[in-house]
């Protein structure tokens, strides 16, 4: 089974207390890309602009990525610039420049068009719209966004909303969309919607939350002493999450395959934070992915055994 | 095993987006105190003030909970009021007035001296430290403050701390007293200073994670769509936490019987949050409890299978 994401791809300058860097790969389907590379093909849309070098492209060659549908065009690619405060929980945008996105009209090749799997990355919510209406062979659709497109194209967002089958959100932004105080009930009014009948909340350094009607699963984050830089956590771990999805039967219905996913996504995300942008990720191997999953089985299991209570 | 603990006794005045009590039941020592009753036979170590009276002892007497060491002295019983925000991760200290606690010197009986489990809950560390001399008899004590003591009180904290085997905080209190940004750091440097061999992060509506110097354990808050009042909640899950260990052991050797102290200490604050104050403890049932420590093994287990990983 192919997995399509369409979403950022872009040069990023980050600084966090452990280090900085003035212009290196990034972008939500770069992130994703990576990672879900670990389990599926996989097929990148979107624009780069004439700077987009073959370094970048040697590195999403690295995994076998298929960039056919990756456009170059004249111009200059999405840049993002952010720096973090002293513990990474608080993040300050310094610069966001659309560049070639600002006129992107995405137009799928046939193979594209085909995947069975669909991950609308961050982007304007018009762009994952447009993709996702091209990507008719599409059984499971996944969809991320941020606050900045609940603040300023809420409608166009919960129409793309409603075209997949899985959210994936930040817990605030689930609470920001619903306008309720409480994630567990945000997730409720969204599964209400009839769109998605999967929503996660990622929740950061505290791991991610899955909620289906029928059900809920948490699980942490890989606990880690050294994290370098957060950035391209959620599009790392959702890569895990939707990779995973796509090669075990490619739907949301199976809720032990469903939990497996949240795993492989939860310690792919954790190996994307211990070094800036995707140094860390592009030179991973299966075997460390693997080696995550189990001890992150054994963080959180417990046994319950029959206790008198009193009272 | 019995159980003593020192620590605020109070009246609260809460107010939260979904209502308010101008002045109620609270304190560290009384929300641990009705937790850890479920489990084991508890003894309350504090002073209360004129104001305290026979509808405050009853909350306390109907859970059993031995109130022999609480001690009536002229003056106004320890008072706090707050407000929380509208989804209740902010919290706003109104009004903290010490009262009794300002004067009190602890003189336990021979029954608290004798305690095999030992719990100082938030109260000035000098309180802390001069009832954990007291209590020769205690095998296993353990240890909750916050941001406060850590503010105007810091070396008698860690003085405190290194006389208990196990330390409850806030995940950012632990940042906090040691200055290190990462949660996993700060436990490994407490864990180094040859006190506690145990901490528990309480992460608020995330949950709480235990670290040890072998094992790491993270559970998440127990989902609820409706929270009125935190107030307590961390307490609480200490009460749970403590408590089980009491009448399972009363230690904190088995990785097994810590990971069930910590789900029904979770099971037990999230009742706690449901309603004001005590209101929703003072009237819960063990099969209550037990359920929802049923349901968290449900909500958080997934299994591996071997999956084939590409790259």
């Amino acid at each position: 089974m192919a997995v399509t994401v369409v979403g950022s791809i872009a040069f990023d300058a980050v600084k966090t207390p452990f280090g900085e860097r003035e212009r290196m790969l990034g972008g939500a389907a770069v992130h994703f890309a990576l990672a879900a590379s670990f389990f599926d093909e996989v097929r990148v849309v979107g624009p780069v602009g004439d700077d987009f070098g073959e370094a970048e492209f040697a590195v999403l060659g690295t995994r076998g990525i298929d960039v056919s549908d990756v456009e170059r065009v004249p111009g200059e690619t999405f840049f993002w610039a952010g720096e973090y405060g002293w513990d990474l929980n608080t993040r300050e945008t310094l610069d966001t420049r659309l560049g070639v996105f600002e006129t992107f009209e995405p137009k799928l090749s046939q193979a594209a068009r085909d995947s069975e799997v669909l991950f609308l990355a961050n982007i304007q919510p018009d762009i994952q719209r447009a993709v996702r209406e091209q990507c008719t062979g599409a059984r499971f659709a996944a969809l991320d966004s941020m606050n900045l497109w609940i603040d300023i194209a809420r409608d166009s967002l919960v129409s793309a909303i409603g075209s997949v089958d899985c959210l994936v959100l930040n817990d605030a932004e689930l609470k920001q969309l619903t306008n309720k105080p409480n994630m567990i009930k945000a997730a409720r009014e969204i599964l209400s919607w009839g769109g998605p009948s999967a929503i996660i909340a990622k929740q950061g350094e505290y791991g991610a939350t899955l909620i289906t009607k029928q059900n809920f699963f948490s699980l942490p984050a890989f606990p880690l002493e050294d994290v370098v830089d957060p950035t391209g956590a959620g599009d790392t771990f959702a890569g895990g999450f939707v990779g995973y999805l796509a090669a075990n039967g490619g739907s949301g219905d199976d809720e032990q395959v469903l939990r497996r996913a949240m795993a492989y996504g939860t310690a792919l995300a954790s190996f994307n934070v211990e070094e800036f942008g995707t140094e860390r990720v592009a030179r991973l191997t299966g075997d460390e992915v693997a080696a995550r999953v189990r001890e992150l089985g054994r963080y959180t299991n417990f046994t319950d055994t029959p206790v008198a209570l009193r009272g």
